[in-house]
């Protein structure tokens, strides 16, 4: 039976000693966030992950999700009372305005429980992930009154969220979509169409459901201009917050899918189904792109949980799996054979995977916390450049962390043998699970194409600008340091790397646009390579820095800086292999006729 | 619905063109294998495939097998009609010699048709094949009298076999069995102990099972040194050859697996079974290895199987499926949108993969036509090489191959977005059973230490060294030509990162085998890189000579030319990546304590 462990101590270690959160205490609910409240927050999140959610996770995935001919939804077992210990325990709203019922903390600390809850259990924790996604567009669109009647009880969490794009003939271009809007006259509208691989779409863990849906209305232009938002709630709400008459929209199946069982994936048919505009009339696509990089970074964070829950039970089965000798004399002669731990290539896997959780771990804190700059900070300036720095790095986080969390998954199942395609060991769920986070919110070759077509360019590329600069300035600052050299000096040819393919970009993609359509994987996994380098050199300065504190941490400290050295020698040369790809340019892919495929 | 079509044009032309297979009429079987033979043969397996087993992939996968509490085990609906054509077809003898009632044709050729089979279906394709593994064993270390009994009912298919080695605490460690053989006295022995991961181990497809065990007798020594091989049939057989009573043998249940839903993996529990040694007492290993090479080509032909279908569905949807615009303006303008493989990043995706798929049948075909030369040749140098080869080549074909395999039906999987991710379409079963050619028969972490610590320093060095001078000699013959240099020149940069890692290895490894543990993978994968790079530079040279023929395939050859360019220019540049990490040794990987994990 697989365990899982929420990595507190490293989180505590990134905000503290790396990222310095505490340093923001001028934003609004870092005062709130003292150090003493994060470290009871993420302590006791991880009790909530590691006792009530993980249980779970194996037993959700063997029953699933069960349809009925009503059109209702059974979760698995437990899920019900483990959902409401969520809620109950106030996560939903955890960083949800005060007057909305939430707590005001940090995004930040958010990020880190929604970590928490993916490595738990992903097909659990995306009920409530899915409600903050749809509390954050009606935050932002909403009107007063939309946010009074739905935000204070999807914070309870009495009800739940779910976002609507999908049809069956649209995904990615969702210009295309045919879902309705008809306007009824008295302010609302009648939605009629339907919508797949909706997510939690209909399930029994809350008493509504608000479904936030993408339409168009009548005699709207075509194409993405043409795309308005609704509030469509499966029960209609009385005045006074009461629950009203059932809505004209019903979920017509569930998918049968490789991984997340215990998450109804919905197929959902609206049907004059009442709906009420959030935010402007054909301004859908904008309110939703908003609210997308958060939803974006939080599907990162699903890959980096999975990579992280498959690390830990790969690692103790490391240590307890007796088989064969080390090639440097038998380390434990009194046994049949040694814990395979003691095989090269059995580390060379475990550090690969270690090295970049902790860098991802640290890439995704950071990130978030630009996220509550973006949102809280008065300073514009400062604002702008967190701004620039989640526009840029959403889709690396998406990308990447859900690219690598899943080999990961798959890396750490290789460890087990022939246990690990057995379904008991739960290492294959890992594996299934992993695989949609880098299909859902945006294929990852759909953030690779935004990366390269809209961000890079974006304000004559401010951003990428900017992040060069800084990374360059780090490396400038600490390249003296000799316990620091096996960090700057490989992270200088990342850099060089990147500096080099973000050139090639600029001469040979505006007059050709193919040259970076075929480059732009290899481009965002190269940006997300240099990012996680740069991770680690931070990291590895606040190793040494908390070592010469001397406060007892050495062991942990010295483990960090030798997991930081493996990711310098061994994961971020690959930034070259990524730059000749990308100079390769267009011309190859693109020769051979359709036909000829 | 996914769909198959075996790759007969393909093959043939390897065949033909490429590996001048016609060339070896010297060798026993392969005057009859005449390009009308080979033709008709190619043809007609992939009728079968194409017909017979790819239709019953995906219910096979719903369905999956049935443990009944008497031992027994049914396979899916429609697996014994399918299975019967394939043994009435005379498949499952195609390369058995006439003797035991095959037709002794080359292993080549089987092995195309195994790749037929595999990609088709991969799960029902196992049951013939784990019948050739076992028909293989007995041809070289069973007794006559072992032939005469088992191999024609083998060949007929009214028997299949099994291999039967794992036990619960021993995968790869064979040393460690438990499974005990004790002398009955007349010749026969009675086996005890329980095997798990038994492919086959029961079914309802053939009215004998013959399965070769590996037990120790009473008093050997402990260690792989004592382990002897036995054949132990499910029923007995009387000295008329019809069947007697039941063995002593059962089938205590089967695995719930991530994929090959419809192949039976058995727990198999032996109680004082009736076996008879195969080959010498204490060296049944010894008879296991020999017998491997094949099975381990075997498993490679799986991952290229599972590539290959997973890119003919791909590749059908990218030009079924309409979504966005093509960067450099729209290619069906009269449609909603574009087909999606007008977009660069969905061509490289297919473009990676055919490039590896093409390359990775010419060296399966390549070594299987070794393995013809070592079982057939009578010239012993002629053997020797063809031995070298095999052996430097055999982990290279399994594990290159389903890594490979696996990761690129991971990315076909990817282009169908979250109808990839959805049952019904496929896409997940291909992942899913691709998934276990990179743990069963070695899991591939072995591979790599096999290929590193024996196949390479084995005779000094020899096989490699032969391989090397080979694709340098292969280079300086066709360096001049300009068609062929976008091929030679990067294969030379290919070919110089291998030998640069081959003298570290020389340097570093044998004082510090962790030196070659922590790189076995990355050199592996890096042998693997240059073999097919140069698996394209025959290709290549091959189709410029065939172009000039004249003959009506100038598209196709074409079509190979920009392929094995796209091979060179994007995925033969990794070794680089390989060799940075083969240098950077063990020190950091081996660092930190086993409580650090």
């Amino acid at each position: 039976m697989p365990s899982y462990r929420a990595p507190v101590e490293d989180t505590l270690f990134l905000l503290n000693d790396v990222l310095g959160f505490h340093n923001h205490a001028n934003l609004a609910g870092f005062a709130e966030a003292s150090p003493d409240v994060v470290e009871a927050v993420l302590n006791e999140g991880a009790k909530l992950a590691d006792a009530v959610l993980a249980p779970l996770n194996r037993p959700g995935d063997v029953e699933g999700c069960t349809w009925h001919p009503d059109g209702s939804v059974t979760t698995p077992k437990g899920f019900k009372a483990a959902y409401d210990a969520y809620a109950q325990g106030g996560w939903m709203g955890l960083s949800v305005p005060e007057a909305y019922g939430g707590q005001g903390l940090p995004h930040t600390l958010n990020t880190a429980i929604q970590e928490f809850a993916s490595g738990a259990n992903l097909a659990l924790g995306m009920y409530p992930g899915l409600t903050q996604g749809a509390m954050a567009a009606l935050l932002v669109h909403g009107s007063e009154a939309q946010k009074a009647t739905y935000l204070p009880k999807m914070v309870e969490g009495t009800w739940t969220g779910t976002m609507n794009l999908t049809e069956p003939h649209c995904g990615t271009d969702l210009g295309l979509l045919k879902t309705k809007a008809v306007a009824n006259g008295d302010g609302s509208y009648g939605l009629t169409g339907t919508k797949i691989f909706i997510s939690a779409g209909e399930h029994d863990l809350s008493e509504n459901i608000v479904h936030l849906v993408i339409a168009r209305i009548e005699g709207a232009p075509a194409g993405t201009k043409g795309i308005s938002l609704f509030v469509v709630p499966k029960f209609l709400v009385n005045p006074d917050g009461s629950l009203g008459a059932r809505n004209g929209v019903s979920c017509g199946s569930i998918e049968h899918k490789m991984g997340i069982h215990g998450n109804s994936t919905c197929v959902m048919n609206y049907d004059g189904a009442t709906g009420w505009l959030v935010g402007q009339e054909n301004r859908g696509l904008n309110a939703m792109f908003v609210m997308m990089n958060e939803a974006r970074l939080a599907v990162g964070v699903q890959g980096l949980g999975q990579s992280e829950v498959a690390y830990q039970n790969a690692a103790a089965y490391a240590k307890d799996r007796l088989q064969g000798r080390a090639l440097s004399g038998a380390k434990a002669p009194d046994r049949a054979a040694d814990p395979i731990i003691v095989h090269p290539d059995v580390r060379r896997t475990l550090m690969g995977i270690r090295a970049f959780n902790e860098a991802g771990r640290a890439l995704v804190l950071w990130t978030a916390l630009q996220s509550d700059i973006v949102h809280r900070s008065e300073d514009p300036r400062e604002r702008q450049a967190a701004d620039d720095h989640m526009g840029l790095m959403t889709p690396v986080v998406k990308g990447v962390l859900t690219d690598r969390g899943f080999s990961n998954a798959v890396e750490a199942q290789q460890m087990f043998g022939g246990h690990g395609y057995v379904e008991e060991w739960g290492m294959s769920q890992f594996v299934r699970d992993a695989r949609i986070a880098m299909i859902y919110e945006g294929a990852n070759g759909i953030q690779a194409m935004d990366l390269i077509g809209r961000k890079l360019p974006k304000d004559g590329g401010r951003a990428m600008m900017t992040f060069l600069a800084e990374v360059q300035a780090f490396i400038k600052d600490n390249d003296e340091d000799e316990v620091l050299k096996p960090f700057t000096a490989p992270l200088q040819a990342g850099l060089n790397d990147l500096q080099g393919a973000t050139m090639w970009l600029m001469q040979n993609a505006f007059t050709k646009p193919d040259n970076a359509g075929a480059g732009a994987t290899d481009y965002m996994h190269l940006l997300g390579l240099v990012a996680m380098g740069y991770m680690w050199g931070r990291i590895a300065k606040a190793a040494v820095a908390r070592k010469a504190e001397g406060n007892g941490a050495a062991a942990r400290m010295d483990a960090k800086l030798v997991t930081g050295r493996f990711y310098m020698e061994r994961l971020l040369p690959e930034t070259a292999m990524r730059l000749v790809r990308i100079k390769a340019g267009a011309d190859t892919t693109m020769a051979l006729e359709a036909d000829a495929f």
